[in-house]
């Protein structure tokens, strides 16, 4: 028979066995972590009808959009779980609770040119917080501790969550009377790290913006303030009293800034950074970036920030939130390729694997059973291979326990039992075998996620 | 501005907070049970070229396949999660280890006309033991024990795992001559349950198969074989001797049913059913079909058998495996609409709602934390709210505790924790609230996800 060649597509991340174990233990994290702080999971559709996922219309991502039709319906593939949540708060509204937290981990389509690092198919770790009508500025202080905390449980630890206030920038592009222009000059700031200050001081000042050199060496005066959380917020005081959004931002900033340190958040994980805007236009207020310390080339490996319309295609009521997003599967591949994934963690399929060395497998079978009843992954080998094949099997997939049972264990009431690690062997009894091996595994189940 | 209306495309389920809690916890007992029995979790992408998915051809799905062009490319969604298992395990042959245990639970789609209880895109939880070339008859024994393990923790009492041998049908259809006709006489006899014995008989004599009447009489004799499973397997002995392929299977079969009793699947939780075929041609051993018994109209929740050729459209190598698929969203469906998931188990967002009654939330944030770090699900409510209005967010939430954290609470150490089940309130210090809770919590949870 002709064969067809398997393969997987170009921006498609399929893990192997052990990787896709790391990434489960990842998504586990999250879970547990969002669930803590009182999210509420939710799941919905991969695919959205066309008219009602781009509601919103038009910008850079509709082009990278994968939509097709079945039957006379135009469907889309969601592009981020932000347009669904929107949809699902809008649609169910006489059916939620508010303040509405929920998270969702799902996979996202974007049909990005391919190239090492970027996906088309990738996960997304969303959290928001949705009020009705009103929402308190608390949560745009937890939002971000809730990011410090995943990250911390996962291991990592020099990482940076940079947050500043939109009204702060919109109040000083007022007060310098660009308001017309703010959005061009925060998409130009916000290109800072990559460009420099000086090309962006050409762009401020090139034809399409326009400014004068003293605008734009007043919004690089800005944009340069810098150093510690305190002496920004001093600088910043030194432009109070001059626009009331400016002021509103201001105190919104102080207030973040204080909760974040009862939040429990260390000053070394997050900073007042002002040339932080984020490129959509719906944040109206605390905007959050993450960095890697060590990896800044990266860019964000997790954003957000408030918003004061979810759903504005959808109702007339006013749901406003505060959101972040980890880009799950980016981040996933960042950490593995810069040798980040702890590889001392488990990752075998298994804890224990039993060779039964008895024709009658009655007495392997219930071994098998005890150990999973004990919360132990057991795996039974009742295939014809030689003893040795067998052994290798477990060495090769990383199983930390062998187990042999021969006639002779079974008379005596014991099992022998290898720790494939140490080659230690012991003869003990089942009860004291499971509680030789369940601290064996406490131990080695003891790191982190990701290395430093 | 003209607003969209918001809907979500028929066929899709998307879970409101509360039922959505409930599928999260079917889908954490699935995969811990699995891991339980060494299965190693994979996840692959929802897109695929539709050549390679579509390697096999033809069929009665490829009319509901969601088939799109993206640029160049001719794509498609996945519409199960074999085919999938089949080209990972071709495509990463070198990187894996055999026998390969997966599971594999993520959704798949199939443009199916829509109705009630039927979804367009739905979970599929599967699990397969893939061998290099050979695999041990044990294999097709644990199979259904993990599905009995994985119901049973789920609740579920009242369903049989019906078990058959597609060697013992083939071998009988050899033995009458009718070898030829197997393949129209299995897929009319599937539909006895359906039609009756009867209709079943005047199918297999009408024109098409043009079966005399006593070789009609002989099947549906043989199909009629039915009683305990010893009773089942000696009426099969009379057959013994005259087909090898019979023989053969009769073998597996006692094999089978010994071992399922070794693994601890109740005599009442299986059952050997001669009509039991699966439509599918690719089984080739042992095949299974899952019923809940007092809902046989739904048909089987969970089937699968033993396969011989699971990659044979992308490699020469035979890669024999066994696995089952349970059709999770369609399940949960059922389960819902028959009133047997069971609402005592919590589906609130949080254990615990916090009120500050202080302008400063410092001690309130601190309280927060610490409970969070006791693993107790604890949310702040810091909007401006009524006191009324607050504690009934907690009501309509269905939130089990309520603390409320005063000036008075904060200056005496102690904390306001109140049980909204039982209207109980206490005072006492952080560290007995928090053990308090946790015993609380742990009564609550005691259930399993599914009644009876």
């Amino acid at each position: 028979m002709a064969k067809m060649t398997p393969r997987t597509l170009s921006g498609f991340m399929e893990l192997l066995p052990a990787p896709q174990q790391q990434m489960e233990r990842i998504m586990e994290v999250l879970r547990r972590t969002y669930s803590l702080y009182g999210f509420t999971p939710l799941d919905t559709p991969v695919i959205e009808s066309s008219d009602v996922l781009l509601a919103k219309g038009g910008g850079e991502t509709e082009k990278q959009i994968y939509r097709f039709q079945k039957g006379d319906a135009d469907l889309s593939l969601r592009f981020d779980l932000t347009v669904p949540l929107a949809k699902y708060v809008a649609l169910h509204y006489n059916d939620l609770t508010f303040p509405f937290r929920r998270y969702q981990i799902g996979k996202v389509y974007r049909g990005e040119r391919a190239q090492r690092g970027r996906f088309r198919e990738f996960y997304q770790a969303d959290i928001d917080i949705i009020g009705d009508g009103k929402l308190s500025i608390v949560n745009e202080a937890e939002i971000p501790a809730i990011i410090y905390k995943t990250f911390s449980t996962l291991g990592l630890k020099r990482f940076q969550i940079r947050v500043n206030n939109r009204k702060i920038l919109n109040g000083f592009y007022a007060l310098l009377g660009l308001t017309e222009k703010s959005g061009d000059i925060m998409r130009t700031v916000d290109k800072l790290d990559k460009i420099g200050p000086e090309k962006v001081k050409a762009i401020l000042m090139d034809e399409e913006i326009a400014l004068t050199e003293a605008q734009a060496d007043e919004i690089l005066k800005f944009i340069a303030i810098s150093g510690a959380n305190e002496e920004v917020l001093a600088a910043l005081e030194g432009y109070r009293g001059r626009n009331e959004v400016f002021d509103q931002g201001l105190a919104e900033l102080n207030t973040v800034v204080k909760y974040l340190a009862a939040f429990g958040v260390p000053a070394e994980n997050f900073a007042v950074d002002l040339t932080i805007a984020r490129g959509l236009d719906y944040y109206t207020g605390t905007v959050y970036e993450t960095t890697l310390l060590d990896h800044p080339e990266i860019g964000s490996v997790c954003s957000g920030g408030r918003y004061d319309n979810l759903a504005e295609f959808y109702t007339d009521r006013q749901l406003p939130g505060a959101g972040i997003s980890i880009g799950l599967t980016r981040l996933f591949y960042v950490l593995g390729e810069q040798g980040m994934l702890n590889p001392d963690l488990p990752t075998a399929p298994a804890d224990v694997l039993i060779l039964p060395m008895t024709e009658d497998l009655s007495a392997a079978i219930g071994l098998a059973t005890a150990l999973r009843e004990a919360g132990i992954r057991a795996q039974l080998h009742c295939e014809e291979k030689k003893f040795k094949q067998k052994v290798s099997y477990a060495d090769k997939l990383g199983i930390p326990y062998v187990i042999f049972l021969g006639e002779d264990e079974i008379a005596a009431g014991v099992v022998a039992c290898k720790d494939m690690a140490t080659g230690e062997q012991t003869k003990l009894e089942p009860a004291a075998t499971i509680y030789r091996i369940k601290a064996g595994l406490a131990e080695k189940e003891k790191g982190a996620v990701i290395l430093g």
